[in-house]
């Protein structure tokens, strides 16, 4: 097997849905790069901010939200990502929040972008405005007669699937697997580095050498190089 | 939605791993006319008889094997199967065959045919013919490095999967749906009309009219008239 | 096997619990029928209006859930239910609300209703109000010693249950099946032909033609023609 | 709650299954005389003889078989069992025993003795004759059209159950739980006192302390002071 | 085997996290006794005051939530714990206060403690306040770069662990057995005296008689006579 | 953290159970160094010769054999096993052989060993031998009074583990996670480089380079650079 497999998108939209800015490009960066290379039209929806919980106590948070945005917006053009939503539901705090305000950001994003496929998160991880999202993604993309979405999946994001009680409740069990060899994994390794106020430093699991790591061993399950992994929770054909 | 979604399979090659003959037709006789109608070539590896221990009191059993084929070849003709392969395991009895002879059974056919799309059966079927087939397929289409199937799935079977115990180790939950309203689920009642050894009378599940109602039930779970549905084991892109 | 298998719940109490008007018709209420005509006392509790949350924006609120308390009436006539409680919990919002409230609200009609036998949502459906009235009956009937609970049922609502995701966390495994053929189903669809309110067009799964496959659909798994299923939590003999 | 509660199996015909002399009583005892004592009619099958593995060095193999016999026959007396089958496949060797064989044996004994309810081993038990058993008996009450057995159910067996891996696949959950405070009890206890080639000194598990501290754990899980349980695979009404 | 087998816990310091006061002597009380006398230094935090809503109505909660914590300190001193810390957080409610402000509460004192080994609740239990302790304090352990907590276990609580359904989701599998044959479990007895206020009588749960059986029962699964049992979720050797 | 935590198994005997040569590198190969230099006494049981079924129609297949046992020599002294011993069942072939010679072959061993701590193959591993030797294992060590093997652990093996359908019958889930980082991961690959017979090429799951990724990939879920993990099936205190 040489070169990447390619992808079927082409015209076809694509949402991603996210709790936080950069849950995009940890969770499936080369796989937006690698549909966005293949012709899809990629939209991100951001659920939270991303900073009012984690920068509480900063008086400016205003301008961290700002700049926090202004990577996403660079870290988009790198992949691809062609539109970018904010659902404007409070940081860290969506487990006290109704579900179906949560319901109603993402459905009235989805109404809006239109889309045939969507990723979210998995809703195991330990990050319980992941779950939420997950949990308010199902609803908003439910299979009722009529439904244009066609293809659900969930992802992993390092430092919050893994850290999850690692029980038949909570393990992420990929059946769908990207190869991102090459250009896309390198996309998406540039993307993050245009998120300076998330990245860490190795061995902690948002670094650049980490996300390397594990893209290398995620492949190798499947006996290629670099690969990103996904749950199926839906295929309509 | 109108009209059934197109599926894209054209110039793909795909087969159907079955533990007897009618297995493919009641496990997924619809879309197998689905993916024949838009341009899959497909194989039909058919592991046993399907007769030796079902009929081993009966002195012309040679005449039963081929009075099945004979229905398995006219049934295949409808739904579009191209290449009918048999493993000639013994009926019946792959839980005390090694392990190995089905995997090379299987494996040989593979390499023959070189299929990018396997299905096979469920692990949790209460038939332990239909455990051993799906075992010895994941070991025929392991992901080594350079492996040529890109996607495998297991489908049900009436009269089978839902007999096991229902449990979390036994339960299909199904996550790739397959809309095949009209044309493809006439042909797959076609196709096992053929197979006369086989039918019984309704409300039986190997009965005309108990396919129809499953396949609603299935459709109408994701808002579709009628539909067969699988889980997805493995999707490389 | 013909005619319906006889139930003896004769002088039983049994105690149906839901969260929003026509959940009990469209979980269970051929069981309903069938109990009520083998000589027990059924009693209803709805935990929520069914109404605050989805018709919010609407003047003559009052009205709405006025008329679909006059449906629940009619429908409950049909079928054989004794008595109707409210258990005034805010539509929707369950999730956000405490525990220990819905507990008590459930709790009281417990202590008042004193049933034998308790049927309620199953926790793996989508809607977070139906997992919490679960949670809430099963601390409501937790068995200490004297408690008059002994057994505790859950059911199915389709366009719920089946839209959650297909894992071994969420997926309904019933081991209890009712057989409803015949006057049992019918007085179901009637019931649930009270609910106007509520009613779709098929093919969603809150329709007549809906019901009809999907208990067809149950029955075929175990011999029968028609039946309602259920997952036993807890039975003391 | 004074008094142990009445169970509703008069004139009903039940089953248990077993793979060895003695795990009726270790698994069930206590259910199976109150069982008899409520006018059920009580058969036994055990599907090996229970001796030729464990003494198979020993030159009066068949003396033990019969004496093993006597021990069953005594034992059931005690319990109320009324009729005894033996299935005639070798001991400890179900794994490498055809499957359709002990289906058949134990479909024989189905068909003949013709129950209403079975009680069979659980399919997580390290030992694999209990697993071989458990599954033959499902196919051998499958519910085709026409199936009279209506309930089905497993339950555990100390020093089998309990030193499988606790995991998912192999826990006990049981959902029924069965009052044997008190006369089922002792007769339990006295029916394995019968088999004395079988118990062991505390603290082994196959020792009468044991089992009177077990039962009593099992039983104040739900308030009450002596217990059998059970997981129900299957009831029809 | 005679006698105890050793802990090897000697100046490693062991933080126990639970809901409400008691919760540590009925999950682990004869394990923390243990712990103490083979050498380490016992951290005990309670989140709730455990009384706030139990007692609501009543005038004078400030008196019984003291006399709660002479209670908790006479049981402590005789298990050999030797910090107590309060999380403060609200008795009953923690479903509905945000998963971040119980983070903070158990990452303070994992922060002061700083503790090798934590036991916590088990997030199967019925109780909420249970489920919702264990999931911040995995928060609170996660696993980042230089983490010092390297042993994290949890425990299960009669008359909250078993009354959660037993399904795949809540079913408690212990893979970690401590021996508390004699003076451990003597103490652990003579602790939960102490907690006059929450005792009940015999079959109750929460009864001394209980849990002696409940402790025997434990032990027999794995051949000694009295033990507690754990879930272990991460060790780092 | 620097420096690679103690383990505490001094003068503890340890001892390995695999199905083929290589495996105990593969699963353990850092583990054993690390226990070795902590003054473990290491014991290495090979149930089958690894080669009848592989090499079978290869005229020297005694050579072969030989040879095998050249490497897995070396190798061991490495690792710093102490005692090799042979089970001399037949290669790829468990799955046919009766659970009670493959007990008896592992039991033998562990008799003679006397360890106090096991690690074996996790059963959910796509090789059958894998599964048949972990099952045995279990019964060898089940906890009857008096047992001396205190810890049971299995691990994953690459090209075997990752294989297996990955649904939660099969999944591996870890919760023991030991620091390898150094020289204990040099010693495990140059143990590997000794099994030239099994050794394959990058990106193949048995090649060097896929053990180096894998095993950063573990440790860096626990914020550590090199580790293996494994499954705590019991450990008892």
């Amino acid at each position: 097997m040489k070169g990447n497999i390619t992808m079927n998108v082409k015209n076809k939209k694509v949402l991603v849905i996210v709790a936080h800015p950069d849950d995009e490009v940890l969770g499936m960066g080369g796989t937006i790069a690698k549909c966005a290379a293949n012709g899809a039209e990629i939209g991100l929806l951001i659920v939270t901010d991303g900073s009012t919980s984690q920068y509480k106590d900063i008086p400016n948070l205003h301008e961290i939200i700002e700049e926090k945005k202004q990577e996403t917006k660079r870290s988009a053009d790198i992949l691809g990502i062609k539109h970018i939503y904010y659902g404007k539901q409070p940081d860290m705090k969506l487990d006290v929040t109704e579900h179906i305000r949560v319901n109603n950001a993402i459905e009235n994003v989805v109404n809006e972008f239109n889309p045939d496929i969507v990723f979210t998160h998995f809703d195991g991880d330990v990050n319980k405005d992941h779950q939420c999202v997950f949990q308010s993604t199902l609803v908003a993309c439910r299979p009722i007669p009529g439904q244009k979405v066609k293809e659900l999946y969930s992802f992993s994001v390092p430092s919050s699937t893994e850290w999850s009680p690692q029980n038949t409740k909570n393990i992420f069990m990929p059946n769908l697997f990207v190869d991102i060899e090459g250009q896309y994994a390198e996309s998406k390794y540039n993307a993050m580095k245009e998120y300076k106020t998330e990245l860490r430093k190795f061995p902690h699991p948002r670094s650049i050498e980490t996300l390397e790591i594990l893209d290398s061993a995620v492949g190798l399950q499947i006996g290629i190089k670099c690969a990103e992994s996904f749950i199926v929770h839906r295929i309509i054909k």
